[in-house]
């Protein structure tokens, strides 16, 4: 009868710390808020993508729920919401965010910057993630690429563009500094909602649109009505990005910290390669269909934009130290980049 | 004293089920075969890389142990390797298999065929993953795409070429089918081990050479003696891929499955900006140095090798119905790929 005070004493001492170590991985169910309507074509799919492999990679170790902004009603408030942690995580796009800190603005895209392949040496090698990332933790995020929609499509114009007096008081839904550009060489651009272009083009309220590519463009019905579709010059493959609440992000084992960055980079490829593909199938379709005129703007538009787009770079340097550091970086690593890509990707496209 | 019997059997029959699950996790001690030399810029990176990402995201539950050709003597053998589980994995590239299987050359890049872009929407969402594994599962092999050197550059020439008759008899080290091409036109495509190849070009025992790119190229010196530098047409961006012996691979858990399929992807995309931002680097410093004279083939040349490489993927289609099926799926894609491109990347890079 003597063990057995030692025997209950072993049992309720070693079996908790033996099970403690078979369930020392506690499970993580964590929220993501994202900016895009439940089921958009390409966004929507990265974002889930991404937490999918997570789940996977982890074991379930890390559950993220998914909110579309019918559930969260902030599209564009994905910021505050990850910097507070009323959600752990968010799927967004950093250049929404300019009027919380100018410095978030160009990790997107920069007109007549950066191509996907150029921003992604920039963002792994050229520095252009440890900005990132100084850029964020002052907001309490830590920030991954994680999706890219390829190089954009300059947009519906009811009338052919000639000249840049072609451009003089055109309304036109171009959003942020984009829309800054084209204002600075007399156009005028205007915030409509996505439910009412389709009509306000139509009715001529607005003379242009500005909205994706192919894939995204088609189902708004835009070349119906406004058939000369420009090339892109202003978001030459605009990146999407994770965000992840930083004090929570550093409370994570070292594996699932990797396996969430490596999970992100992961989809930054595929949306792109997943842009790039449904782009081909949905420009076939529409040139099939025989409607759309394809055109680039003419030089003294393109040079009147790109004067412009300088200008204001200039003066949003101004704004804060690191967004100069971000214009800077970008600058000169293009600078350098657009020399090798001359004799590779755009020689090699003209030679082929 | 009637308790004790119970408490034992408790404690000799739960226990070892506790433990057990506690220690349920194998740990898988791996190890890959490389094709590149220790050290090697961007390629052995790659490896290390992805044995690196993959030990962090497992928490040291799969480690992976890089041997290089000082240890394993064949470099070109990874293939071998891996199928026979000698190796569990491997770090090579499909192209070097071709006598094995003629249908895994084109895997790897195809002359005048897609772009690092363009090859990734097809490996993605284009089919070519599903080829590729359907391919390589007769070979008891699981395959993933694992970085890209970029656009490769077309060679080191000692004269300048002006039009196609300057070709005739030229000997050249250019291997594989793009060998097989230039042979088509008249050259003499001939094989030289690397460490003898700037002692050749010197000495005029060969006129050209193809290596891969400024950052490769820079540290064998052929741009003091051959200072012609011609731009990519046969090789667009060489993928390169992890093997794994699939009957190994099938009896992993599914976390480590997606755990090595997302790092090899993850890798595709960090390789193809290492090796962008380090020729970038290394051009500029070629340029400065102000030795090379970069030069695009004459187009009777380029006609030569478009005419002589669609006669060669031709007869290579015959040789197998999945190689004439990896062909037709990328030609395939291609046509309708290059329409998309064409007003995308090609257009915006003139245009900036």
């Amino acid at each position: 009868m003597k063990f057995l005070p030692a025997l209950i004493a072993i049992i309720v001492l070693v079996l908790p710390l033996v099970t403690q170590t078979a369930s020392a991985q506690p499970v993580y169910k964590w929220r993501l808020a994202m900016s895009w309507p439940e089921g958009t074509p390409m966004l929507h799919n990265a974002a889930q993508r991404f937490a999918d492999n997570v789940r996977k990679m982890s074991a379930g170790r890390m559950n993220i729920a998914i909110d579309a902004p019918g559930k969260h009603k902030a599209p564009l408030g994905i910021f505050d919401m990850v910097r507070s942690g009323s959600y752990e995580m968010g799927h967004t796009s950093s250049y929404y965010y300019k009027g919380k800190d100018p410095a978030t603005t160009f990790f997107t895209t920069t007109p007549f910057g950066m191509n996907p392949t150029e921003m992604n040496a920039w963002y792994y090698y050229g520095g252009g993630l440890a900005l990132l990332n100084k850029v964020y933790a002052k907001h309490n995020i830590v920030a991954f690429p994680g999706g890219n929609t390829h190089i954009q499509m300059g947009g519906w114009f009811r009338k052919e563009i000639n000249s840049l007096k072609d451009l003089n008081g055109l309304k036109m839904r171009i959003p942020g500094h984009a829309g800054e550009v084209v204002e600075k060489v007399g156009m005028k651009p205007t915030s409509i909602p996505p439910g009412e272009l389709y009509t306000a083009l139509e009715r001529g309220t607005i003379d242009a649109v500005e909205w994706i590519g192919p894939a995204n463009d088609e189902k708004m019905g835009f070349h119906k009505i406004a058939p000369y579709y420009y090339t892109g010059w202003h978001e030459p493959g605009a990146e999407l990005h994770v965000f992840v609440n930083k004090k929570k992000f550093d409370t994570l084992p070292e594996d699932l910290k990797t396996i969430i960055a490596v999970a992100a980079k992961e989809t930054s490829l595929d949306m792109l390669s997943e842009s790039f593909y449904r782009n081909t199938l949905a420009w076939e379709k529409m040139q099939k269909e025989g409607k759309v005129k394809i055109r680039t703007f003419p030089k003294d538009v393109l040079d009147a934009f790109k004067k412009a787009n300088d200008e204001l770079l200039t003066e949003f340097a101004a704004k804060s130290p690191e967004a100069k550091e971000v214009i800077e970086s970008q600058k000169t690593f293009l600078a350098k980049a657009r020399v090798w890509t001359k004799i590779t990707d755009e020689d090699y496209l003209k030679l082929r």
